[in-house]
């Protein structure tokens, strides 16, 4: 089986034009089949408060409500998902910028939670990813990169946490491919001392990780995106890493393992 | 040969549910291959003014600086393009969102004017258009749903005028298929008074167009769509009609000849 490199990095990086064409470079050199999936939630925050859009709150959770949509798709899905796909045709990678809408790609379900309406969030099953149109694009040599925002099929978009976008679509290819799937993001790995950033371990596997949580080593912030991590395990990815954006083509960081 | 249909609508439709949602069910009605092109001029002014990003102008000429193209990308190829997307696809029509750096398949270049410098605003040289992705497209039944953003190939995402992108892709076609190409606006067609909305006429070519741009019958506005529509008739379009945006599947409306 081919190997597909499934990389996410989060939003802040497109907001530092130095840094995103350094990662994008790295990216470049990674063999393709590969696919790109990018967050954007600093520049959002920044957007909805130029608009005077409260952040409107639910049980200590944050809603997505109509204004702040509009904000997610004009930021992620328009402004930070071309400028990616604009420098990487610039270093010649035949890149095509999609939400989880164009194609039908991403499929997704507006969440459903026993106690907060977390408003216009969508949820994926990984059955109803379209992995057609996916295995065409790479077949042409295009490099996908997504942003977060996916639609119900009844005409309305919805946000969507980047970190799922990855797992989901990583899960979603792993009976076709050798699929890795790698998170950069600003530390080095999972850190057991979250103000060392030299403490990052090489590997995470699912019972420390259940300890690192009761021993409250693990922030808020990390849950979720190991949860992903360990989604897309459970589902036959082959690699899942988390590293630093200036590490891609290192092997520094942390692997997650079962 | 067979017929593609590329129709422009202007971006205040998008602004509008109700609109958008019947006009989007008429474009679905017509036969695939089709390519739809769209604007979003008042929505991006609105967000302009929100944002209090001032409106820069130079000889009377609106220039496109920094500020503008981030909205006009988050706009354009974010908010309106989405949109439009998910509202075809829950009307099972596979509509893929694309700037023109998507793909590569509109490069452009910096407007290069002897007096003004437009800012980032984006011309297209007929022959630059990335015809084998839109055949790509069209062949797996894709219906791509155009932008009104380019790119230079060195990572800078442009402006460009939604009229010039179909009338252009619409001639980049014209050897491979029958090309009608169809802009769809607020009037029934090109009125002899502007003041009379009854008073269309059915039929402009050329010597018409000269004469009633003489007679200062026609508008700023106007003149620079029908200069387009002349375009993509002299590059071999097979028909150019300027229609309502209700009218889309009438025959109502003005058609356009050499």
């Amino acid at each position: 089986m081919k190997t597909l490199e499934v990389i996410k990095i989060g939003g802040s990086i497109a907001n530092d034009e130095a840094k995103l064409v350094s990662f994008l470079q790295n990216f470049t050199r990674i063999d393709p089949p590969k696919i790109l999936v990018h967050g954007g939630g600093d520049m959002a925050s920044e957007l909805s408060t130029r608009l005077d859009i409260p952040i409107k709150m639910e049980s200590g959770r944050r809603i997505t409500d109509d204004p702040s949509l509009e904000v997610a798709v004009m930021v992620y899905a328009g402004l930070i998902n071309k400028r990616i796909v604009a420098q990487l045709q610039k270093l010649s990678v035949n890149a095509l910028g999609l939400s989880g809408a164009d194609l039908n790609i991403i499929p997704a379900h507006k969440r459903n939670h026993p106690e907060i309406d977390f408003g216009l969030v969508g949820d994926i099953d990984l059955e109803d990813i379209n992995r057609y149109f996916i295995m065409r694009l790479l077949d042409e040599q295009i490099v996908p990169v997504f942003s977060a925002i996916t639609h119900d099929n009844e005409g309305q978009l919805l946000n969507t946490n980047a970190d799922t976008i990855a797992a989901t679509l990583a899960a979603a290819m792993a009976n076709e491919y050798k699929v890795k799937l790698t998170y950069c993001f600003g530390k080095q790995g999972v850190l057991i001392d979250p103000e060392d950033e030299d403490s990052w371990i090489e590997t995470l596997d699912h019972n420390q990780f259940t300890k690192l949580i009761e021993q409250e080593i693990i922030d808020e912030g990390m849950i979720p995106k190991l949860e992903n991590a360990f989604f897309a395990l459970r589902e036959d990815v082959e690699r899942v890493d988390l590293k630093h954006s200036d590490n891609l083509l290192t092997t520094l960081g942390t692997r997650v393992i079962l």
